[in-house]
């Protein structure tokens, strides 16, 4: 399947997220809240920032999709992702695990295997990440939240972590890659400045929840609807940016009025395996 | 009271606002923070995000108004907040609540009816929240953020919490509803893409704090003037953005550079009840 | 040295930052976590907002740098910033202490105190911060995040901090002081507006971390440089400004794009005392 054929779909997910503006439960890190709020609405969906464990039960049913982001982790936040993703999943709602600088800790890969056990509908993370958390590198080969390896690096690393926990994985990069284990897919949508704004992977992941949202059941082409439309965004602000902060501005403008010509001229993706 | 009277007094609360730039502790969700402030100090008063219980006996002493939101409240929160509430009314110090998605929990609607017991000076939500706070509507009708009411439809149960809270009460919507019980009055400014950015009902709810610091006597007027003026600025600030993101910053910008003819000449208020 | 003596040292410094990339460890308020984080991005550094006292032990070692921020102090983070700077001095890492709102609380006095006494490479704050905390001051004279003092009112406090504390004192205003009790340095680049933009200040401190990192044995010099480097960027930035949101996007974007003819032609440096 090439581009032209994943377009519409890519369009339809869009479209889609737009009318059912699905309500998005986001347990994500303390500098990205504000992005992953604003990239979610500017895409159609209602972003909704709860984190306390004692909301869980009362709120996590009425969501249509849980994203947890272990960006800033302390051992009191771990306890409400737990319960929401457990719940989520037992409700058979789609979640997305973005273990953020999983490496940077004992404590932080710990919890990240934890929740990997609850069974994510989908794990985002940079080539790091995903290497980190597949268990083929050894701890320690990054420290931050920049990514010290590129995407395609980590396309055996993403494929064993797809078997091993049932979850399509999405690795962000100079190409996505996105695998169910069996298939791999490229996603060659972006702009390589993306990386100097903060939380911009953080809100790709969330924009990923609102996608699984409307597509519960193909997470793999809803991711990489998602992680299509926000590379296009990003291409689009780039073109009127002069730097990081006004490119995440147009960023943000530009996924909001994405229209069907410019989406199904721009998507770029390709099997890769 | 048409818009021609009520526009010189909206002029008149900003600039004293400007002039006197009062010290607002606020008590905010993290999403907000970041532009709640922005908000603050762009309409020229001093913003102090001061939330620990620890500080409140210190601190709050020492400030012209208090504005506390619970849009990502845990059970770890309430103490400072309702402390600081109780020392705010206790000097006679005005203070806002924005009960933010009140009804996303049990636990949330319980804080916000003990926060109520603490005499706020205003209460701002939008049509579900004050809805669902002022008990009528059972709880679960909106789960998230967005309202999914009409500010329109809620001006029956804000003329209720505000008598039987004693606080006045505002509901953000096409049209702001501000009423003390018996008065009610529309606001007309703003812009609908506003809803599309987060933390503008909470900025919103800082700002009123703001406007009621420098008239604590008259907290529908000053909180009408409030709305007023965080409305223009988004209406200035929609005719040069593209889209969400340049809509919050062209907002910012207007409201700082705010003159008096563009104020006079654009209050819409009038008295609906 | 006058300025032109200076301006190489300036673009030495950022060079360096850009190239190397250093990893800069932030436990900072929630407020900035954002602003810092795309401040450093946008230099070139790699910023990671690490706060948990969980993962001190396994992250500290691999930073090049420490930031530690007070803004929304509570007493559960205390431990953290006291084993993070423990750790980075015990290994001869740099660390800067921005004490915001030091007098807001005998609470956050104290902890700031405390802090000192771990020996950070630089203190950097505002003329009534640095005077508050100097002890030349009695607690109590400003409450909020702005100072009251004109940076130039609180050299001879800054002189005494730094004799006493063995840090290198940043007073920023509308003349930043650096000084280290011997020689003070005015940096008397940037603009008024950045004042009224939320975390300026935090992200100024930030990136004097980042100019650490790579010149740590001259932290005067890695200091007046990042200031400077700051000021630059806000003065391009206020250029292309129509208020301070616009401010705030233009001077990262400045920041991010800074040519070295630029800062040799902008840098305004001059030895006071």
């Amino acid at each position: 399947m090439e581009s032209k054929e994943w377009s519409s779909g890519v369009w339809t997910h869009l479209t889609a997220v737009r009318r059912q503006s699905p309500l998005v439960q986001c347990i994500t890190n303390f500098v990205s809240m504000d992005l992953v709020a604003n990239t979610l609405l500017s895409a159609g969906a209602s972003p909704a920032m709860v984190h306390s464990v004692a909301e869980v039960p009362d709120f996590t049913p009425h969501i249509h999709a849980l994203f947890v982001n272990v960006g800033t982790l302390t051992p009191d936040w771990l306890p409400s992702m737990k319960a929401a993703a457990e719940l989520a999943a037992q409700l058979g709602k789609p979640w997305v695990l973005d273990p953020a600088a999983v490496s940077c800790s004992g404590f932080r890969l710990k919890a990240c295997l934890e929740l990997v056990e609850i069974k994510p509908s989908v794990i985002k993370g940079n080539g790091s990440e995903i290497i980190a958390l597949s268990g083929s590198a050894s701890q320690g080969q990054t420290k931050g939240a920049d990514s010290s390896h590129e995407s395609t690096e980590a396309i055996e690393a993403a494929k064993s972590l797809a078997l091993s926990s049932g979850a399509v994985v999405a690795v962000s990069g100079a190409v996505d890659i996105v695998t169910d284990g069996k298939r791999v897919i490229g996603v060659h949508n972006g702009t390589k400045m993306m990386q100097r704004i903060t939380a911009t992977g953080c809100s790709l992941a969330g924009l990923v929840a609102a996608f699984l949202a409307v597509d519960p059941l193909q997470p793999l082409e809803a991711t990489v609807s998602a992680m299509s439309v926000f590379g296009i965004a990003g291409e689009l602000g780039e073109e009127l940016a002069n730097g990081p902060a006004s490119l995440r501005m147009h960023l943000i403008d530009s996924l909001y009025g994405l229209d069907e010509t410019t989406v199904l001229s721009r998507v770029k993706i390709t099997r890769l395996g």
